[in-house]
């Protein structure tokens, strides 16, 4: 996909462009509605509009998966997630197992070693003890496989009917590593763009999980640790890696999008060189929704300079789950903080920010 | 309040004692019931009897308000906390102040000083923008107020009738002060019992703005942040200050049964020494509910050797707002893992943790 493959195509593209490119969101709706909890354009109205006028942190405006500071020179790395998974058990997990990856795996992509994290949980009145214990001991498991450390705990009861089983939010604190610099601000026109592996499995597990469908098929979350995976990615192509992301709420659609604004670069992903399985494919038509935006519980994109691309997607694939690793396009110059996709009937389009949420409620 | 003031009344208290001093505690009951979450027995059943057992961390068994650990020889605390309080405003604060405050504040009762947070927001589809935006502005101001860093966020939107209004959940980390070695296990006999002001504000202003009194008195939320008190504390004390805890959840009265029972000591309290306000006594009466159980938002509890009680005394009652510090009662060694306390009336009883849950959804 090099910029001699964009065409006179761009014209028509240029349109949409226009209208689309990126400004600092204003937040104007007079209610919240399920949109702002989907991870797309209405999240980030909300994060741009509200919180980052009001906490003007620096490490929030860079809006990545983690945030950084520093005590006594020492770099350290925090994240937080609520999960209000509906299911909160689905094929291949469940929202105990899902918090504590879905933190870790923020910090393994702003290149931190998980160390320790916390859970909190909210629990619905009436909540049977056995599923309480069944996710406790999830927790537990999860945490031990991921090798961090849980460190404190809360607890808080609502009247039934004011939490759906339970909710829990994990935080995680990381060791900073420092064999990559990782900012999409590095992203340069020729960086190879990797998926760690098939995409839109976890979304699609859920769908499937809640019967919503009426499809016999049956798919599993892809839920892990990332450490590995980062640690990998790292290792190969040390200050080369410009960028990690955990393509989880909006997909791996959505966390291209951010990239690219936050970069102002383009990217160019070739639609036929995506891993997706035959169930997420079949599920994703039936829906219309594309694979691409569907969440991901265990896929990391990266971002690498092409002299270290193709030992990046060698040592990925080495890495035990990630054998259909792939690299799935590039960054361009133009149109900057845009996502084009060369689609696998041979068009070309954006891949804008969904506005809508055509999946509430996946983690 | 010496050992000496200990009389014959011991012996009604003794068979008292036998049924309840500390086991383990079992979690035997089918579901979760709104006491779970009060901070009382019930908490502590679910905590020592699901999560510790599951979890087994060190931090953990400690059960202290934030769990320590170590990168790089770095001494960190971190804690967290989800605030379900209804109402979302009430005299004095809000949520979004209170959720800043209380974790910072179990920071500093682990001698930490607070550092960076992290806030994760669940919001309720339909929530008002403007309640939003208040909310979002009272963390800032709150978070700028404890000087603490917001360092990452996370916001999730659940379906209209699945959450109430909003629920926030924060984290912090704080680097640990070397001033003085804190743990329940260092309590000796004869040890003086501080608290840093009037007990049982919070839990009553948040009563009477639910009107669930019909009492047309008004008294203020104390939520404020502790950082200063336990720095007052600690300078003051040294290594002769040998805990604080934050009483919150359960009041002063479940933080001295959560300290008797982790030092294997007993305190005794002096009931007309506890600085509480008309007002507070005054709904604690009509409720039936002993403001020593009330939540506080902003009350250290610290216990301190007797040869530096007095400056610690006179160190709080310096930082302001703390004027009404007082020193309650004393450590002692007889009857172990309880609290007594010596009534206005002339009675002593045994006050125990309670066993359910007057006021929920407090914080």
């Amino acid at each position: 996909m090099s910029e001699t493959a964009v065409t006179g195509r761009e014209e028509r593209v240029r349109g949409i462009i226009e209208t689309a490119r990126a400004k600092r969101p204003r937040f104007k709706e007079p209610r919240v509605t399920m949109s702002h909890g989907a991870g797309g354009k209405a999240t980030q109205t909300l994060i741009e509009g509200v919180f980052v006028p009001a906490f003007g942190s620096g490490a929030l405006e860079e809006l990545a998966d983690a945030g950084n500071f520093t005590i006594d020179e020492l770099g350290l790395a925090m994240t937080t997630d609520t999960f209000v998974v509906r299911p909160i058990r689905f094929p291949g997990g469940s929202i105990g197992e899902l918090a504590v990856n879905g933190t870790v795996n923020d910090l393994a992509a702003g290149g931190a070693r998980p160390v320790a994290i916390t859970v909190a949980l909210v629990l619905e009145e009436g909540l049977e003890a056995d599923d309480l214990r069944a996710e406790v001991e999830a927790i537990a498991e999860a945490a031990k496989v991921a090798e961090v450390q849980i460190v404190a705990g809360d607890t808080k009861v609502v009247e039934r009917g004011h939490a759906d089983s339970l909710y829990v939010c994990t935080t995680g604190v990381g060791r900073l590593d420092h064999r990559s610099r990782l900012s999409p601000a590095s992203l340069r026109a020729g960086d190879r763009v990797l998926v760690s592996g098939p995409v839109g499995e976890h979304g699609t597990a859920i769908m499937l999980a809640r019967g919503d469908l009426g499809l016999d098929a049956e798919t599993e979350s892809d839920t892990r640790p990332l450490w590995d995976v980062a640690d990998a990615l790292m290792e190969a192509a040390g200050e080369e890696l410009r960028c990690m992301r955990d393509a989880t709420r909006g997909g791996v659609a959505t966390v291209l999008n951010e990239l690219a604004r936050a970069s102002k670069a383009s990217v160019l992903v070739a639609e036929d060189r995506v891993p997706v399985s035959p169930t997420v494919a079949a599920a994703g038509e039936l829906l219309g929704i594309d694979p691409m935006y569907v969440a991901n519980e265990g896929v990391m994109v990266a971002c690498v300079a092409p002299g270290s691309a193709d030992a990046a997607l060698e040592a990925l694939r080495a890495v035990p789950g990630c054998e259909a690793a792939a690299d799935i396009g590039e960054v361009g110059a133009e149109p900057p903080g845009m996502v084009l996709i060369d689609t696998a009937f041979g068009g070309r389009r954006v891949m804008d920010l969904l506005a809508g949420d055509p999946l509430p409620r996946i983690c």
